[in-house]
């Protein structure tokens, strides 16, 4: 099967559940990856059951990312009468928000997306994310050693959002665009080593050859395989959160650190803040003579009290 | 804290809950991970409340590893009055076994470990595995893809076995031996790079810069707790073995997949050579019509039942 092939069957069985005319927005960057999306996915709408247009995005980091960014957009609607997009929208985000640029951008990024997909009435908004990419994630999670969730793979679908190439290489993406005359974006930012993602995908290459071929895949397989655990896991820890500490220490580590980080984010914590240090920080205060307490991210304190763990806010932080 | 100190604590931690007067057994190759491991051993013994011991393991691989065992146990016999160790084995294997050289060579060792522990009566053999060997197992993990399960670290106790240095670095023990004045075994496999581990052992340093500094801590840690989940898991899929088509098919597949291979595993597949592509072959079992089967290790098939997934010797290829 050739590059355009795989792509477009990539895209169509990700579709596959969807209504005769659902729309379908494909988010695009420039890059390969999304382009060959966008592609592909005017290939599949072409056939009729489906309508499909683009979403641009211009973070507006330099004028070379924002004439990308256009180009992108020209390339999208000029892809032919048979296989053009209904509509190809360029967005500009303002990515200058909280917690770094990569983070601002992300949020940005997909608030962008949500209301592109909510005034259009999107059924589906897909994203490029590749196998490389998977790969690259699993290997920046083992760097933060919290365990399953941190090792989490991207999801294949997540409410609105579909990852129709997690099984394709990259290189395929990009063969692809190449076969259909299209001109993808080289973000200098993917060569930029102050970005851990940069230094690991240069180092995927070099784990292939220290443990064989398919490494890529295994590492993705792996990201999947751990979500669905964590996914397990965490549920059990929800059901046995604000169980008596008894309770909790009858059951193994596993459960009961989840358990106690289930009841810190429901008292407040916002999730991304609570790390490995802080589940056993709680995990301590099981075995602590009451009245012990330890401080948590977002203004929650959590005490030893005489039969439960306690969670609440810290008056003196809390920003209420 | 010296790196003498170090393994000194390590080891009498590791020993804390042992009744006085127990005999404690070291694992020694001749290099400088075990034999810090025995000196120290030693140390913590010349205090009075445990005896001490050390098995010399020579593979018998070649002469150079032969005199490096016997230079091992020479030093470990002259550590000296105060530090002596109450009696140091010379064991000499047959690593020619089934699997390869790697495995019989384990499989060899350990079966002269088991031995020499019941023949002297310990209480307790100490493994020479550090923090660095954890790093590398779940990195080797990763290239398996099988989830959780093959990216477990190795358990600080199991059995007989303790494992007192996986909280200390590589260098650590090197540190300690040069302290000590201890010669260890440069073993040239270590440097061979037909082996994986060797292979992963070189890219160890450059995961560590492209994800920072505490890599390889955040790696081991990751070992620790995708154990502890895997084996919360794979409990609650014996828990489910056995159960109808229609309650695994009610389950999470990561449920589901480790029932079916619970009772692969009863029915008598060695559990090292069931792997993800089994795991999945038997999940697509629940949902095929009622004959299909699928073959297994270890000569056993798996048939889809009417409401069960059975699981058989298959006569043909069953060695009794």
């Amino acid at each position: 099967m050739d590059a355009v092939a795989q792509v477009v069957v990539a895209v169509r069985d990700a579709l596959l559940d969807l209504p005769d005319g659902s729309l379908v927005l494909v988010a695009c960057s420039g890059g390969a990856d999304s382009l060959a999306l966008a592609a592909a996915t005017a290939r599949v709408a072409s056939r009729g059951r489906l309508r499909a247009g683009a979403v641009v995005v211009d973070h507006g980091w330099t004028t070379s990312a924002s004439r990308a960014a256009r180009r992108a957009a020209v390339q999208l609607k000029d892809l032919g009468p048979d296989l053009g997009l209904d509509l190809v929208e360029l967005v500009r985000v303002d990515a200058h928000g909280p917690g770094g640029p990569e983070a601002s951008a992300r949020t940005a990024r997909y608030r962008a997306l949500d209301e592109a997909a909510t005034w259009l009435g999107a059924d589906a908004v897909l994203l490029g994310h590749t196998l490389d990419d998977q790969a690259e994630t699993v290997l920046l999670g083992l760097g933060r050693g919290s365990g399953a969730r941190s090792l989490a793979g991207m999801p294949a679908v997540r409410g609105l959002y579909r990852r129709p190439f997690l099984g394709l290489r990259r290189e395929q993406t990009a063969a692809a665009c190449a076969a259909l005359g299209l001109r993808p974006w080289n973000d200098p930012a993917n060569a930029d080593r102050r970005y851990a993602r940069v230094r690991v995908r240069e180092l995927l290459p070099q784990l292939e050859r220290a443990l064989g071929p398919g490494t890529a895949e295994a590492l993705a397989r792996t990201g999947d395989l751990l979500r669905e655990d964590a996914d397990v896991l965490d549920q059990l820890g929800v059901e046995l959160a604000g169980a008596p500490v008894d309770a909790l220490l009858a059951v193994p580590s596993a459960l009961r650190r989840r358990a106690l980080l289930a009841e810190a984010r429901a008292a407040g914590c916002p999730a991304g803040a609570l790390t490995h240090r802080h589940a056993l920080a709680l995990e301590k205060l099981l075995t602590a003579v009451p009245g012990t307490s330890t401080d948590l991210p977002g203004g929650v304190a959590a005490r030893r009290g005489n039969t439960l763990v306690e969670f609440l806010h810290s008056p003196a932080i809390d920003p209420a």
